[in-house]
């Protein structure tokens, strides 16, 4: 349901204009052409050559654009453990009603930093999960969210308050560039993410460093998927992981505790049970999507 | 290097004629069109349905087919747990000069019983690392082995009685149909697959089963490559593990100790432990081929 061009904001301001921040305003260029797009970087020099390259109409080093439309929506693309805090500056400047929405992919140390700060009423959390392995604008696709599940966390007392006019806008916009927007609270998504992403990667890591570099040489295309995410970058998955520790420990125990199971099963010669182990995480890995 | 069409055997006879047998024939016929090819299987239909597919001349039931050419190769691809025992009973009947080869995905159980057997001078095992998600002669791949690694194992009796002709024909065998062929001990080969290929097939099972059905809505692309594996057959990775249990436990139990590190990282917030770690995996991951 995307909705009335007239409903769509006036004014997108994106905080960060790497892969996701630049994905977004093609995203809202394409779509809604009427819009302002104003990007706001470290560098005027890469804000210069995204004004070039058509992304945004205006860029500034300023963490808040001198001008504002009031109706603006500005996304904070940038590395998890920079949000909370560029949120809250962002939160004490801006008219009552604009909103802050972010692309971080932990949810419950940044809406919890936000409220606390007493800026939660300008802010609701999202996660489009949607990502590549490339960085920066130039590498920017107009469909990166299209059909791709986003994850909008309003923060709990936002939603006792019954405050869900800020929540509404916030989906409607990350819907507006093409995702399917499921909303739930910053420690549901958490503890999802722990299980459906940080333990992948994590997974994938361990299973490269067993592996060791000597080996790689026979290695087939089974080795080449399972562990493709483990060259992420380091220092982002750090803030990941950092930021998630406490569901990542969980999500860790219940792996090793599998890994354990099949060990035993192994040592046991109990191939019966191996098979059973197998054909359970068969099953479902063949119903997913 | 590619041995002279007049080096290559006249006969072929692939026994178990699926993916991995099929794109085997599809691989002789175009590149030796002289050279009869004969499929052996359990069901004349589908022999008969091979034959109208054009990969093979002939087919039987028989384990050995009644005319043989005295240079014939014969590839037994048959699932690990079959793959002895149809060996001993094949170098058995077959002439002196005819060879037995395999391209099963573990060597030292298969090696060993064969030589046990007193077959050993007949038969030179290999494991063409090559698949596909697809299975059954229909979706046999021309070009499946081409580039890839195939390792020949000699048996160690066979390499200390310096007997290198039959391990020389049997590599150029599998070069001839596009492999780039290496040489190592059962013993090594199962080791490196521990690793290379076993250990990332129990990362993604054990992944998935810690994830669980439900969450699988909101898994993205890391999710998707890095748990692909575990949809494999689990009666085939019954028999693959188990075959393989002593090396498998070896890997599974330095993956387990790297995910306790990665843990205690997490439990201890030491983000620079967590950092590093990390790190070292991005850069093997980075230069894998």
């Amino acid at each position: 349901m995307q909705p009335l061009e007239s409903q769509f904001p006036k004014h997108v301001v994106i905080v960060g204009v790497g892969l996701i921040g630049g994905s977004i305003a093609a995203a809202v260029r394409q779509r809604f052409p009427d819009c302002r797009i104003t990007g706001v970087g470290r560098s005027t020099s890469r804000l210069a050559a995204c004004v070039d390259f058509g992304l945004i109409d205006d860029g500034t080093t300023k963490v808040v654009p001198d001008e504002i439309h009031e109706s603006a929506v500005i996304v904070v693309c940038l590395p998890v453990d920079l949000i909370a805090a560029t949120v809250i500056s962002i939160a004490k400047v801006v008219p009552d009603s604009v909103l802050v929405t972010d692309a971080g992919s932990v949810k419950r140390l940044i809406c919890d930093a936000v409220e606390v700060s007493g800026a939660a009423s300008r802010f609701v959390g999202a996660h489009p999960i949607a990502g590549s392995d490339r960085s920066g604008f130039e590498h920017a696709e107009t469909d990166l969210f299209v059909d791709r599940a986003c994850i909008v966390t309003p923060q709990s007392g936002e939603a006792r308050s019954g405050n869900t006019k800020s929540v509404d806008r916030i989906a409607a916009f990350w819907r507006a560039i093409g995702c399917r927007v499921t909303v739930m609270s910053p420690a549901q998504h958490d503890r999802m993410l722990a299980y459906t992403s940080h333990l992948p990667h994590l997974m994938a890591a361990a299973a490269v460093a067993a592996i060791g570099a000597d080996r790689t040489e026979f290695a087939g295309s089974g080795y080449a998927d399972t562990t493709r995410v483990a060259a992420g970058s380091p220092q982002l998955w750090r803030q990941i992981l950092s930021g998630n520790a406490r569901d990542v420990v969980a999500a860790l125990s219940d792996a090793e505790r599998i890994l354990r199971d099949y060990r035993h099963a192994l040592e046991s010669g109990n191939a019966d049970c191996l098979e059973l182990l197998l054909s359970q995480a068969a099953e479902i890995r063949r119903r997913s999507p």
